[in-house]
């Protein structure tokens, strides 16, 4: 890795963004949008809609930083603070841009002389900013050049004026100025059903600080993530590096490996089962229709996926599934055998290739000693036969179980259409 | 408000953050959750799994704050740099602490000699740590009182993890060690059906900067949530100043409003048909099984959530609603006709007091000028008859059609057990 790439680091401005009331999604969209010119992020930071803290807030990017990347506080109330901060942090004025002025009265189809005080504020932007003609709202983007010779863009927060400044004013002024003298290339590979750690010491060489590429690993819904990052002067070169490093992490990941970079688990499931062309219908109970929901995300699922039962009460399971009154009064409904009639009774109702069934306990109540919560019964059922899996998702709540037993669900039809 | 109010500041540590691979909604839940306790946020921040960069991080953070908490890098691997990063900003020694070890064992149900090195490097914490117990991982939590009598704290990435250790651990200690001098109280009503703007309008007056209480607005899933945050010298005194403030909105959100606080539209509504001891059963069709696993998100539902049928394909249709094939030749499976067949024939098959169905097109293809993606027709079948109801959800994806669609759903399901 070169130590003379640029670094860029992220501001969000706002009580709104600090105080928790909405998630900020601008941050991570300009970091993955930034990712390929092969600048180095420093970090991001959020303050609120006050003066001393902008001020500090800016002092501190540009400490560790060559580019600030700023969104919110352009707006037109008196909590917008962004441009006064800027022109403080420098101790230049603020000083009137006429063509602002002019932008926002074409874009608003009104005279300048009409326009109020709120937008003249708009119109008064640090003294030495360049304007960057907002296409997509009325608060201009402005690029500020420091002292130091550091860059400054401020945005809108709204992230559709953000995404347009940033895609058509702010990435092409830094790939011409901040060309990248490092290329990098990036690849995700996503397991289900080993553990991270167990991932983890299988890569544990790669995974040392100063690795090039760059291997770690990330769990979410019980599906591990490992990202490799490989730094080249060519992106032949940046590839040739990933290449053998992501031969070993499949290898590490196994059967554990079902897709790449974009792919989900519930894609993966989709695309195996078109791949191989094969139906599939589910009776769930604790899961209660996340299976086939979760299926039902991906485009193109209404070609595999026939029906689904949500076999709540008992009733429901005898009726829809053909389990027997007598497996579920000896057996008890969360049990291997009540799995096993409902995968292979939906599969008759439905005709499908593969059948899946869940059946478990949720929580937080009716669990006992010998069924705790988290205990989740399946069937697979297939023209091969029925088999069962039982699992317990222990110390999670109601939903992390239906969630964590739904994506056990999805791989098993997963490696049921592989086979 | 008190000038003298300790401040927080938040720091989230990954590269999988900084990169913008994921969205990070750790930040808002901590600072929603801390509001009530009356401390200042002083702003956020996020950085990357690299050493300097995690030790400048919270160098920074102390500046500005009495209080950071942080989340992120405790796990096993070899990029979670928490701990040492702690111990190099305050010069302190890590040191292995048994009783994590013993914890983790515990969780994991193994022996502390079964254990790896990769969770002997969890159980190693600065020296000074105070250790908080995780219920809810392996991963220890850390309170560590720095040198200038500030306070850090350490939380694994994980929301669940961070969610149990902040509300059972955190939040009790700032509570009696932080004590508040101005009291706040806050109330959450939620509305479905009626438009943002038009509640704006409503509540125009109270939602003025400066007025006490507080009130804004804000929109997730179709559900409108409008947040009232007074301030007094008093708890009485605030609940007096929200009393008034909280009928006026009451009044503003009329047959919209269904909960409040830590209601959710799935528990309205499971509330409702409890409340009414009435029986619900679902056919859906774009929603594939969302409605009734929305429903079984709550505690108890499976006192009134019979069966559900996930009837993707026309045959299931056919076989599990008893539609007619002539109505689906004549008028589609997107349709009224289609949507009250459904209901009726779901409701017959599950003999439960109301019916609801679902079918649309949720995209990206299938759309036409005449049945574009976002178009959803509901059956909603009761003793009473059936009745059908058009929505258009329009420019959303795929899945923000089905989320919405099913969120809908729910609302008609609601309102009907309360009819």
């Amino acid at each position: 890795m070169s130590s003379t790439r640029a670094r860029v680091s992220l501001l969000s401005i706002g009580d709104e963004l600090l105080l928790g009331e909405i998630v900020d999604t601008n941050q991570p969209y300009i970091a993955q949008q930034l990712l390929p010119l092969g600048l180095t992020m420093a970090g991001s930071e959020t303050v609120g809609d006050e003066m001393d803290d902008i001020v500090a807030a800016f002092k501190r990017a540009l400490s560790r930083a060559d580019i600030v990347i700023a969104t919110g506080g352009l707006g037109p109330t008196d909590d917008d603070l962004t441009f006064e901060a800027v022109a403080r942090t420098f101790g230049v004025e603020l000083q009137f841009y006429p063509e602002v002025m002019e932008q926002m009265a074409a874009r608003l189809k009104r005279s300048v002389e009409s326009l109020g005080g709120s937008n003249l504020k708009q119109a008064t932007l640090p003294k030495g900013s360049r304007v960057l003609k907002n296409d997509w709202g009325t608060a201009p983007g402005v690029h500020f050049a420091t002292p130091e010779n550091k860059h400054i863009f401020l945005m809108p927060g709204v992230p559709r004026e953000m995404k347009g400044l940033l895609g058509e004013r702010i990435i092409p002024w830094l790939r011409e100025h901040f060309p990248c003298d490092t290329c990098i290339a990036i690849k995700k590979l996503h397991a289900f059903g080993i553990p991270e750690s167990i991932i983890g010491e299988r890569c544990k060489p790669m995974m040392q600080a100063g690795h090039n590429p760059n291997v770690g690993t990330r769990v979410s819904g019980g599906v591990c993530t490992v990202r490799l990052v490989a730094h080249a002067a060519t992106v032949s070169e940046a590839a040739a590096l990933l290449a053998p490093c992501e031969a070993r992490v499949r290898e590490a990941l196994k059967e554990g490996l079902f897709g790449e970079d974009e792919d989900s688990l519930q894609s993966a499931t989709v695309r195996a089962l078109v791949e191989r062309k094969k139906t599939v219908a589910m009776a769930e109970s604790c899961t209660a229709g996340l299976v086939a929901s979760l299926l039902a995300e991906v485009p193109g699922a209404s070609a595999v996926l026939i029906e689904g039962a949500v076999t709540y009460a008992n009733e429901a399971k005898i009726r829809t599934c053909k389990v027997r009154p007598e497996t579920l009064a000896a057996r008890g409904a969360v049990s291997a055998q009540t799995a096993a009639e409902m995968a292979a009774g939906i599969r008759e109702r439905a005709g499908t290739d593969i059948a899946l069934s869940v059946t478990g306990i949720a929580g937080p109540d009716g669990g006992t000693a010998e069924k705790p919560v988290g205990l989740v019964f399946y069937g697979i059922a297939t023209g091969a036969g029925v088999e069962t899996l039982e699992r317990k998702f222990l110390g999670l709540d109601r939903n992390l179980v239906r969630e964590r037993a739904a994506m056990q669900g999805l791989d098993l039809i997963r490696r049921a259409a592989l086979r």
